[in-house]
């Protein structure tokens, strides 16, 4: 029988109608009761490490859910985690750098809408987090509105539909239909390696989403605050301003100073492509290491990982030059 | 005869190869050459305002055809505004707000390839346009990909592909198909008043997209900044973090010190709500505006708009109340 390890976060699935709204209530035992016709196949554990709003997860918390899920995973085929649907894709990236190739089911979910909610989406995604980890599907997933998504892929782009999450970039892993599961991408890790465990990660990373306009001396309070890493959404394939307000040499100094540059696209979809157009040609030339097709949220979670393990530019490049989890497609 | 007004600012549309990418080089009179199936019909000037890749088109660059589109209103049935894609969701609109309800179309278009190249969606995009000022659909639109998407909620959600431009939380007004064109939110602003321009812009708004650890001290620094406005990305419906790092109390100072803050989604679709959750509870008591279901280019635009209208923050309420030209669904 595989063994199963639930781990409770808090989130709309384990909320409850409060005074001012809801609030995360249920414990991981009474989630486990929705899972009762898995015990015949499956032996289960629950148990409770955060009460969280999603909002209100950060990397203090992925730290201590990556660890967690780290020393559960010789005891366990499978580690299912519940939690609230807001930062979700980000806790998802996080994991899935911090916890590498492991060959065990570490999957994540959630739902749009409590557990005890007669029209909820709890139990049907709680289902496909099952499913995955009876298919056995390795590594960091998403499951939702019976979609298997890939650790590093997800994004929330619904604040209320079931089908909150897309994979980003990437085929789904797999989909439930009436007639069974349908695999398009098992990404298999195939490691043989204990699972290693990479659990230092650095806050000091700014996220700036660019708006017409930006004021380049944003870029130097970034570096007087003590941050570390910056990731820009620049507009459309990695388009920044320099006319007039010029972005372009801030961020050289920035990265004379030797603080790395992440740019990703602000679209929803595809790679950033320096190569196209002249401003990309000027952007390359400042030392910019370029997201490529990654989601945000992979790329943020990317270089706070990045930075918990070294502060050297050229091993930061060459990390961002690697895929690790499928996060990345390089040329 | 239609009188059209063909205003060129650069963009993809107009580049041609240069030694370091693709730059901006076409004229107006050139782009027109390939409307010459139309001067049966219809009766066209060019101009060329600008000259530039989006990713350089800022606030000034707005008022400026703002500016033209409004004095050329007069003369005009229709004016076609051909921009790069980077920034044309932010272009349109800015020129939405700006010019309020008209009764011409005034369309903008783009391109995913140069029009000289054969395999081009230019000149699809160019005859889309086209087809918005036969059909006389009033107001700002964005004409791409055979579809017609109201200024105020079109977003550039690919990179790459040719369908860039996505109605967000709005049907797209009308798409092109091989029977004709179909309608499906014709917008009709039926306004008789001559058109007004209200083009003062206050281009200290600053935009910030949560992660999850955004320090708090960061909203100190957009005060000593002189910001005046602020749009918040928030995570789901609403989210943001307030144990360990306290964005919420941070928020209050700034609301207290009269700037106001927008918060929207960082979910590309569906509405912030801030009564379901406790924490959205929280957020509502601090006084902040709810972003409902605009697009961040929608509300970091309409901010920039009111700010250049007022200080007042109840009258900055207000006008986040009201929907102007199609922006936000009101309850």
């Amino acid at each position: 029988m595989k063994r199963i390890l639930l781990l409770a976060t808090g989130g709309t699935i384990a909320s409850k109608s409060g005074e001012r709204g809801l609030v995360p209530t249920l414990h991981s035992e009474e989630l486990l009761r929705y899972l009762d016709r898995y015990r015949e196949d499956f032996v289960f554990d629950a148990e409770d490490i955060l009460d969280l709003d999603s909002s209100n997860i950060q990397p203090e918390e992925w730290v201590l859910i990556a660890r967690r899920v780290h020393s559960a995973l010789e005891h366990y085929d499978g580690v299912l985690i519940t939690h609230g649907t807001d930062t979700l894709a980000y806790t998802a990236a996080a994991l899935s750098f911090m916890l590498g190739k492991v060959r065990q089911s570490v999957v994540i979910t959630g739902s749009q809408l409590p557990i005890e909610n007669p029209l909820t989406d709890a139990t049907t995604n709680l289902f496909t987090a099952m499913e995955v980890i009876r298919m056995g599907i390795r590594g960091v997933t998403v499951a939702f509105d019976r979609k298997i998504i890939r650790g590093t892929r997800a994004v929330k782009v619904s604040t209320m539909g079931f089908d909150a999450f897309k994979s980003v970039n990437a085929e789904y892993i797999g989909e439930i239909y009436a007639d069974g599961t349908r695999l398009y991408s098992p990404f298999e890790t195939n490691t043989t390696e204990a699972p290693k465990l990479l659990d230092e990660l650095c806050t000091d990373v700014f996220l700036l989403k660019l708006i017409p306009g930006t004021r380049p001396e944003l870029l130097d309070r970034i570096l007087d605050m003590g941050y570390r890493g910056l990731v820009i959404e620049a507009f459309g394939a990695g388009g920044i301003h320099y006319l007039n307000r010029d972005l372009l040499t801030r961020l050289n100094r920035l990265v004379d100073a030797g603080i790395p540059v992440v740019i990703c696209s602000q679209c929803l979809y595809e790679k950033c492509d320096f190569t196209i157009y002249e401003v990309g040609h000027k952007i390359l030339a400042q030392g910019i290491i370029p997201g490529r097709d990654m989601t945000t949220e992979a790329a943020v979670t990317k270089l706070m990982w990045a930075l918990g393990q070294t502060e050297d530019m050229k091993e930061i490049r060459r990390i961002f030059d690697t895929d690790y989890v499928g996060e990345v497609s390089l040329e």
